[in-house]
């Protein structure tokens, strides 16, 4: 199996790398961050603005796109690329999280999950095929395993069982693809929860089955930021050098930086979009919270030097009210400030990396964003 | 007094007029839809994408504007313009619609209107001064008279009573530009509601004290479309043919056109991004509600032809997906289609009345979405 990953840079004070994933439809230089678009949409963006901020791949959600629309409608109208308008890369998750996050009575056989939806409460059921065929059906580029996500805490001989289940489930999900052509990149996700050996027995599971790609699973379901890195540090040692590395589901920024120097490449998360929403805006320092009313006369931009559409033209004091009076417009351009500030954050971390300078920035940009973090939000 | 607006052309078998509307920030040719940016922004639109469809004047709400942010506010900003990055025209209502229909415990003195603001109950004053220096303040380019706005039905009488002292405002508006230098245009605004001796002499009123240009007000208040149309008949005969005139808050795509035959040249209406809020496009053939089912695997675009951004790119299948998931994505590009929708209708209108088949446009137009309008809302 050839990898679709190119490393380019190994930084030698982490284990933070530079590189190349390719997929069907271009190249993405890694670390990256994808940002979330779960219903076909990355929530109050258009894909013109996504191009124009640089991003390679974006993730779809394969729970959400099943309930509604359907991947049979998205099939039919040409697939999720066409059906939305991108046409850069798309990894779909498996709809596991989801299935075990925001399904109702579920029940897990040796199959699969049947489980009724959040929306109107059909009958469903997924199983690692079922997540497979609704993945190819959207035409997602790169497709994660369908895998099982137990709650935080969990036990370790609960976790066991789910965890020998889950890997049960991605040899058939592996499987799936043998009879495909026009394959998509596979990846395996590593699950274990917060128990080291466990996550061990996972990734090497995993690579024993042989993934395009790996992710670390389960992570950002609740614990404590110090075993949230405890279970990346666990998982990445047994993960092959020559395959990207993907954290699901997170996180903050220096979470990201941090992340990376534990050998992650590939980052998703909400955060941008959902605090965009509520008026929260990432900086080099910290959020900010432009509801505040220090920002009513505050004719700077959300951040100085921010080369986004927003800060571009617009000051503090106008996002400000229009965050106030409830205008989209407001969130929009908040939306677009906050994924700016993440895809640009992982353009920094990899040209820091390939300069040699990753552990400077890494220090100045953690601490420095922790230290004003505090004062502002 | 020189007049802002320059006729170009009458069409023989109507009131329909083509003509140039110069602001001291630059020239609208008319006829002309105004997009309504009620808080400093078309709502979900940017002023970039308000550019790229093609229009020179939006329009402001004082009363909003006036509650929030304030127009001190704005001022020390440099302005509504400066506040919100849009460069083209402005022209702002007087508040007058809204503190009598927004704003609570009105009490209404020759002075002018004391009651409390609709979002906190804060007691506001606003008197014809008031009223001009709060657009003076914003930065307006078309500013209009302060004036009572009665409910739909008002007898006679008590419609005279109001109409008496609108004009005694309308004077006093008119006076404050006295002093002041950097003048805007300034418009008055025919009242009467449906009693033709009273638009008769609010007109003949209004031409008396001189004002830049002419709105007819006190329509689409809940009256039968007969008696709007007869409003503006009873007003235009009134109205100098070298002076602008607008039919404020209206109206429906043939309700536009066929007020245009009747020598209307300006409007303003909330329609094309109030009802894209709720998945609802204009279309030649009527509304389309977007929500319908039979949309949802229909690969076409809004319209067939229609070079707006949200046709140009996306299916009415996506489209409805979108409306269906509450994204603001979808919102975001019906909003774009009824405005250029809007836009369109008038630039059509306008080049209709200029090659002398305005007659045959509106006959067309107007039947045709007339008839389709019912079988497919």
């Amino acid at each position: 199996m050839t990898s679709p990953y190119q490393l380019l840079t190994k930084d030698p004070s982490s284990q933070a790398r530079a590189g190349i994933l390719t997929t069907r439809r271009g190249i993405i230089e890694t670390p990256i961050f994808m940002p979330v678009g779960t219903q076909a949409t990355v929530k109050a963006v258009s894909p013109d603005e996504l191009h124009a901020l640089g991003a390679p791949i974006i993730l779809g959600n394969t729970y959400h796109l099943h309930v509604r629309p359907g991947e049979s409608l998205i099939k039919e109208l040409g697939g999720l690329h066409h059906f939305m308008q991108w046409n850069r890369s798309i990894l779909t998750d498996s709809g596991g999280f989801q299935v075990f996050s925001l399904a109702r009575l579920r029940k897990i056989t040796e199959e699969g999950v049947h489980f009724q939806n959040h929306l109107d409460g059909t009958p469903t059921f997924i199983s690692p095929e079922v997540s497979m065929q609704i993945q190819r059906d959207l035409g997602s580029d790169i497709v994660m395993v369908f895998d099982e996500c137990p709650p935080y805490p969990c036990e370790h001989d609960a976790m066991k069982t789910s965890l020998e289940r889950t890997l049960r489930w991605a040899q058939r999900c592996k499987e799936f693809w043998n009879q495909e052509k026009n394959k998509p990149l596979v990846f395996g996700i590593v699950q274990g929860g917060s128990h080291d050996d466990l996550r061990k027995h996972s990734a090497e599971a995993l690579v024993e089955i042989g993934f395009d790609g790996y992710a670390v699973g389960g992570v950002s379901v609740g614990e404590p930021e110090s075993e949230m890195m405890q279970a990346i540090e666990a998982s990445t040692p047994y993960l092959p050098e020559h395959a990207p590395r993907y954290a699901m589901g997170l996180g903050t920024p220096p979470q990201m930086v941090e992340m990376v120097a534990r050998g992650i490449d590939m980052f998703d998360c909400v955060l941008p979009t959902r605090l965009a929403r509520n008026g929260t805006a990432f900086t080099e320092q910290g959020t900010l919270h432009l509801k505040n009313a220090p920002f009513a006369r505050d004719t700077s931009p959300i951040e100085e030097g921010c080369t986004c559409p927003a800060c571009e033209k617009f000051t503090r004091a106008y996002i400000r009210h229009l965050v106030k009076a409830e205008e989209i417009l407001g969130l929009r351009l908040i939306s677009l400030h906050n994924l700016h500030f993440y895809l640009n954050l992982m353009r920094r971390t990899r040209r820091a990396i390939l300069e040699g300078t990753f552990s400077q920035f890494r220090n100045t940009f953690v601490s420095n964003y922790r230290k004003h973090s505090e004062s502002i939000s």
